[in-house]
Parts: structure tokens; sequence; C-alpha cells
């Protein structure tokens, strides 16, 4: 049977051969670099995927949530971070996880510090999360004394353990070109840097910098003066970081297949089952226009070039509404499977939880 | 033990009372109105919640996907319209569905009429679904030819017993004021009945109307000339629909508690372990910023007031960033918890998958 024939609803295709090539270039990347490659696992969240980056010898993981960690510890991970700022009420879930394998944690004040302290209960490896930046949280990377408290407040604590200063640079996704992307993955590694010389003449040495961001560690032909690099969405690419050119066409590895269920040749607009609960409701700019993905149709077993100015205009909850042209809409008939080039995966993915590789094989996640 | 204690990630609250009442309003406004009330269970996707509309006498519900339709069926309901435009690779299990139960479903060309009829083998309600200005999809309202030929293609088969016109205003969203929703919501029921006519003078009689949206049947006293009317948010309301006058606070009967992880004071910003994934990325205009959410603090075994001046400015995939006035920031420590009012209720749900009430009990949806 056909990979196509079985799909009634929006499926989440996974071109495996790709993937792994992703993640070979990037392990490949890192280890010329001699930088620590600790993937960041909230892009694929599945055990399954990430014995594709065991294979290449990854060790050290990134996650996103508790939930995560817990889930990578269960399939056999032992050194995984949480690469998000320590929840003070998750703390006896924290420290059962830091007994059973090398746990990072991420602090960005003196309180988060102090109650953590109290009580973990458990030694794990402590970051402090700077803002280099993105803006979003962390400690300014200028604000040397607060880090310098946080620093010290670690210094003291018996469970947790100092060992670097962390960030993710995430004002990459909002660069134009691949240039721009570098210049600004340099200026926070830089930053980083001046900042790890800082806290150095406070007497507080032998910090790691750990960076990463999907858009910096793929442009950036050298990573710079860092210690780790956490990318994640490489591993599978999407729409948003084909229009930011920090991959290929050919990179990108995940595309939803949606049936088709209205068309609208008048509007030149074509009409599928695939809403904002299947593909998530990011979207990247597409020449003024905000779009939800691109679209591509079924090849073999996988999908063909996208079609040109073609592009997702709208979702609701179930409907995803597709502006085409008209000769690509004459080539479509209802009950037809559209292929859809999410615009963030690492979302879709979480949306729809399950993977149907090239070859037919079903693959889980966390959330299945 | 508080409400509260128990809870260490984002967790999706729901005041049952709040929710009960909005219930007993809408079907009671529709009783009054001599109106049929379906309403739209993919808000809440709970079959709990769906008892609640049971004990107030409604029969006929309305889903947006096959696996709610047979979810719902599971537990009980029997007359089921699925309003989404029928999707010619679930046929099988559609005919299934109309094996067992009152079965409605949506065409919008004579080719999903044909394609349908081929191979449905069971009996079921077909409605016309109609654009009566949103542009979402549907037949144009103005095309009486279209509907005619569809109405024809529906009158010839003998599975698929012709039942009416459906719509649904969705452009109400997009209204500003609440006169402006009315104006809209009866615009659009005059487009339906001026349809409904010239097909009577073609000769295809007895159609019902169906409209339905929850901004449309919430400002409106007067229903209009309609058979039928399918809101659904108004069971919960939230932010959005607050922003556009369709509820007050009062009103609304859900909310997200989220854990605060850091405190930005000097950006006037706090941050939540609460982002995309729980969320969902839905916002609405707040005085020309987008806005995903409004923010309340905890109150009793509840929330308090909206606070003033307080929203989610941005989601990443775990992170909420909430904009917050420097005395609103005093009030809070690391670890306290956060009450969000969604943007968008219906994703929201959709997300979290399953509810606590106010008085702690766990009630599961669909996706649990």
């Amino acid at each position: 049977m056909n990979l196509f024939d079985s799909i009634d609803k929006p499926t989440l295709l996974l071109n495996r051969e790709t993937a792994r090539r992703n993640i070979q270039r990037m392990c490949r990347k890192a280890e010329q670099a001699g930088v620590r490659f600790r993937p960041h696992f909230k892009t694929h969240q599945s055990a399954q995927v990430g014995e594709w980056f065991r294979r290449q010898g990854v060790r050290a993981i990134t996650v996103s949530s508790l939930e995560m960690a817990q889930y990578f510890a269960r399939h056999g991970w032992e050194d995984i971070l949480i690469a998000f700022s320590v929840n003070l009420r998750q703390l006896e879930a924290l420290a059962q996880l830091a007994h059973r394998l090398r746990l990072g944690l991420l602090f960005e004040s003196v309180e988060s510090v102090q109650g953590a302290d109290r009580r973990l209960q458990a030694v794990a490896d402590a970051w402090i999360k700077i803002d280099s930046g993105a803006a979003r949280t962390g400690i300014h990377w200028q604000d040397v004394e607060t880090v310098r408290q946080v620093a010290a407040a670690l210094q003291e604590s018996s469970s947790l353990k100092l060992r670097g200063l962390l960030t993710h640079a995430g004002h990459t996704y909002h660069a134009t070109s691949p240039q721009q992307i570098c210049q600004t993955y340099h200026e926070s590694v830089a930053r980083m840097n001046d900042l790890r010389d800082g806290l150095n003449t406070c007497g507080i040495a032998a910090l790691e910098v750990s960076v990463g961001d999907t858009p910096g560690c793929s442009c950036c032909n050298d990573l710079g003066k860092v210690d780790e690099v956490r990318p994640g969405n490489f591993v599978f690419f999407d729409a948003q970081m084909l229009r930011l050119g920090v991959c290929k066409p050919d990179d990108i590895a995940v595309g939803v297949a949606c049936p088709v269920v209205a068309l609208h040749p008048q509007r030149q607009e074509v009409v599928i089952y695939g809403g904002a609960v299947h593909l998530a409701k990011d979207h990247f700019d597409l020449n003024g226009t905000p779009a939800y993905g691109l679209v591509a149709l079924p090849r073999g077993d996988g999908w063909g070039d996208f079609l040109e100015g073609a592009y997702v205009r709208g979702l609701s909850q179930e409907h995803g509404i597709l502006r085409m042209k008209p000769e690509h809409i004459q080539r479509i008939r209802l009950g037809d499977l559209i292929i859809v080039i999410p615009a963030h995966s690492c979302l879709t993915v979480h949306c729809l939880r399950r993977y149907r590789t090239l070859q037919g094989e079903e693959i889980a996640t966390l959330n299945v």
C-alpha cells in the first residue's frame, strides 16, 4: 500500500533520512569545533529520534520541562539539562531525577537559588541563565553584579554545583538574513565571554559558556568561544528556517499531510482538514503577509517541490486556508492530500504527537 | 488542601458554576426564540461537560471532527452534526456512525455530494455550507446557482437527506463592538434567508437555516429567522470575548494556573511556566498590541479581578511573558501561581486536555 492511501486526517510525515543527515551534520560541526553538543530534544520529543542522536555519540541533552526530562530519563539518558528557569513548585520531582542522573538546572536570581537549595536535597549542575539580547528571560548580560550574587549563592550551596553561564539567543529568529544571524550569534557569544571575563575578575573562575539556537548554529561556520551548543530545531527545520535562509528545502524533514475538503478557484484558495490544533498557530513573514506554512504535493513516498506562491494564509481550529495559483489548484481534487511544511516544526510536532516515516513506520513522542 | 497547593505546572481551571450558568442562559435564549439549540462541543470536548448540557434538555450537538463525533457517540449522543465540510477520505467511518445515530454532514460542491453518495451506504442529514461573509469556506451566499446544483444533487441521492443551509458567521470575531456584532449577525441571517427564498423559487423548498457563532448568539437579543443555532465558545468565553464586549469578566469560566519562574521588575515583566504548548498561540488586539491572555491572581478557590494593564505579551514553547505594573509585580514571589485568562478558550482547552474544577475535581476531554 502507498504511504498516502491510509491517511485520512492530518498526519505528521517524517523523512527519516533527512533528519538523520541533519543530526549527523550538526554533530560533526560541534565535534570539529571542539564544543560539547547538547541538542535540545523539545523539537522531536521522541525516544526513537533520540536514538539517532545517540548513535552519533550524543550523550548530553537539553529539554524544556520536567516531564520531558522524566521521559528521556526512562529512555536511558543520563545527562539532562532542563533549559527552563527552575520551577520552585517541582523541586521534589527534580530531586528524584537528580538522584538518578546528572541533572542541569537554570537559575536567574538569588531567590531561586535559595529556594531550590533549601529543598532540593540532591546534587545538580547549576547554570546561570543570561539574557544576551533576546529579552525573554535571564539576567541581563551587562548586569555583572546580579550574576556575581547568583554565582556566589550557588557557590555557597551544598546541592547545586555552579557550572557556567547559559543563554538562548532567540533573537536570531528575528533576523532577516544568514549574515545578520551570524552577527547576532557572535555578538551574543562575545557578550557571554565579556561576562565570563568580568566574573573572573571578581574571583569566580572556570565557568563554562553554553549557547545555542538553530539559526546561529546552522549559519555560522565558526561557533566561537563556547563550551556547549544546544540547538534543537535543526533536526527537522521548517518553513520559517527556510525563509530565513538557515536551511534549504531538502533539509526540511517534516511535513503534514492534510486532506483537501474544498476548492475555491475563484478566490485562488483551497481548504484543507488541518487547522490550528494540528499545525499550531505560529507564522512567519512572507513578503509582509503572515504565513502559517508552505505547500507541496505528494510525490512518490514523500513530497515534491514547494508550490511557488502557495502558502497557508489562515488557520482556524480544524480548517487551513491555502492561497494557491490557479494552475496549481487545477491539479487538485477533493479528497487529495496536500503536504504543509509547518511554520514552526517544534509546535507542530507537539500538536500532532506522533510521526509516520516515509517508510510507513509509526514513531511515538512523549505525548502519545 | 487548598486547590492551588497541588498545582506545579500549567493547569486548566474550570469554574463549574459559571459554565453551567452560561449553558443555562444560552439554552433559555434559544428556547424563548423557538430555535433548536445545537451547541458546538469543540470548545469543551468533554463528555462530563456535555452532561451539563443534557441536563438542560440539549439533545442535538455540533462537533468539528470525526473523532469528536465518535467520542460523543460513545457517550450517548444520538444527533450529531459534524460542522466541517465532508472529508471524502473518512467515508467508511462516517457510514459506521451514520448507522448508529442521526449524523449531519456538510457539503459545498456537487463533487463532494457525488463522492460521498457513491460510498456512504448509510443515511445521513446533509447541510449545504454557505459563506455568508466570513470568507473561510462554503458557497458564496449570492451564488444561488451553485447552491441549487448542490441541492439538486442531494435530492437525487438515496443516502443523503437535504436538510438545509448552514453558515458560520465567523467574521463577528473581527467586529469591534457588540453593535457591530449584531449587525453582522443579522446581515448573515438575512443573507441566508434571501438564499432560502431564492431556492424556493427554484422549487427547492422547506430548507432549514442553521447559524451560530458565540458573539452573535450572545449579543443579539433577537436571534432572527433561523431554525437552529450552534454557538460553542459561550460555555467558557475568554479574553477575546471579553475584549469584544460579548461577555463580562464574571462569565469567563476557564483560567490557566501557571507557576512564576522569573521576575523582571525593571522590564515590568513576569515570566511564567505556561507557553504556546499550554495556552495556544491565538491572540487578540489590546490597544494595538497582540495579547495572548489577561492576568489575575488566585483568590480563595478561584481568581480575583483581572489585574489592570496586565497581559500576556509573548509566548514561546514553554514560556509566557507577562507585562505588568510595578505595584502588581511587587505582590508576586517566585513559585507563586498566576491565573491566565486565555485569548481563545477552545484552543487552550485542546492544548491542556483536562480540567480541574475549583472544587478540585478532574474532568477529562476527548484528548486525555
